[in-house]
């Protein structure tokens, strides 16, 4: 039997975490919930958001049957990995540790940038994770960036504008604390549509690390090794298109019209049908 | 007895129409609601909103004792103010129905810009009230305006730049289609903060009018006409500190903190201690 995966996000941001997975799984099932009608989590309290983030794994797990659940969202990752780990009976992975452990085997100063939304930020789970890796690391949350790439704006004078006061602003943190960074961690799920924008915004020397592709990594070790490696070898991305055996069904709990015209940017392949389902909340 | 108002918002920008109350209706008290927990209403669907701003508007009749309510979100207004008089016994009034007047009675060429989220765009809800009052408008989303507010942005040069890549992107439109607008609407709670830049960005002869002052003007002359004439004349702005008598109890379902940060921008004085309540959102 092929195992199903199940992939949470608050939106659809998590999607570029999807993108990665099936990259390297391409024969496993997944299935991926947007709690659209909650979001965003990041301007909301740990309380509520351990809440959401608990009801979502539940119905990827009894009613998708999840053996396995990728929190593709920073702000549960940082907030409610925990109580996300209470609610359900099967592995949970998060995208916070993955971003951490990447920095730490590229970084040769030790020092580390986070650029995330304010509740991630304010939670300081990546500051956590890095220490726990050894790291030290400045933490800078970027509430515009999310905006600016919904509207469509990736490759936008104004994107790399904010980008640039940023960088700025958190260069000019990290010289007063004494830091080297040569690492620039993207903390949000919505980042990785502006790589290439931030790329060219980055000191020569720094490198990114997008934790959506770290977490699809330590996603297929942790289900090789779970699952019994029945989940198959890394394909090249080119060979995406071909993998007609990836079954990937969408949930959102609501605007499904824009998971849909939206989220295709960030799975890079159509998102197909997008389930409407009802959490209650 | 003073009669009490209650105005409710999806968050806290609705206190820029509580602030134009205050100024008009010093002797009130207000109860104000921001549904913080469930924000942005802006991308949610009309079901959704309906419910939530159902909920919020009993919590504010029934808990607070609220004999008027006054919608201060655009959003709610455009998609959920039928849903709203359904569910409480006392009148309601929203905030687009309002700015149409207004607009119309400042139009030489009765041809209205209007800018708003995107939701409320979609309503078309404004187009529909402008055409009410026999005007034509041409409406605009322009979903950065409100992250860029929060982010306290409001007299920063990527701010204006992104209005005046909406306005053009407007004025483009509306010439397209053969008009010649004199008023600009501002349909969004947040946009009062942007108004100084925003009126640097029109063209000579656009009127810019906010949709927050009219609805608390239009709110005036409800409610002194039910209520009895027992709130009193409009005091001149400079009075506001020193109306003692103004009693203003705000309410969130979520992030406080926030609330109390970032409300006083949007009340133009501290918003003092907020309250959390639980709609079980």
């Amino acid at each position: 039997m092929t195992p199903t995966i199940g992939v949470f996000d608050s939106g659809f941001g998590g999607l570029t975490v999807l993108r990665a997975l099936i990259e390297r799984l391409p024969r496993a099932h997944f299935a991926f919930l947007g709690d659209t009608a909650r979001l965003p989590y990041g301007s909301k309290s740990r309380r509520t958001i351990a809440r959401y983030a608990a009801e979502s794994a539940q119905f990827l797990v009894r009613e998708q049957g999840a053996e396995f659940l990728v929190i593709a969202c920073n702000t549960a990752s940082a907030l409610a990995l925990d109580a996300i780990q209470d609610a359900v009976p099967v592995p949970v992975l998060g995208v916070i540790e993955p971003g951490a452990i990447a920095a730490r085997q590229a970084s040769a100063t030790g020092d580390v940038l986070v650029i995330a939304t304010e509740a991630t930020v304010q939670s300081h789970a990546y500051a956590a994770a890095c220490r726990a890796q050894g790291l030290r690391a400045i933490e800078k949350a970027c509430p515009l960036l999310v905006p600016l790439v919904e509207e469509g704006w990736t490759d936008h004078p104004v994107t790399a504008e904010v980008i640039d006061i940023y960088l700025g602003e958190l260069r000019a943190e990290a010289a007063a604390q004494g830091l080297k960074p040569d690492m620039l961690v993207l903390g949000c799920t919505h980042y990785p549509l502006l790589r290439p924008l931030i790329e060219r915004a980055v000191r020569p020397g720094v490198k990114v690390i997008d934790s959506a592709e770290s977490a699809a990594q330590a996603a297929v070790e942790l289900c090789n090794g779970r699952l019994g490696g029945r989940l198959g070898e890394r394909v090249a991305p080119a060979a995406i298109g071909a993998t007609a055996e990836t079954e990937v069904r969408c949930f959102a709990t609501d605007s499904v019209e824009k998971f849909e015209r939206l989220g295709s940017r960030f799975l890079g392949r159509p998102v197909g049908k997008v389930e409407l389902i009802d959490l209650g909340g």
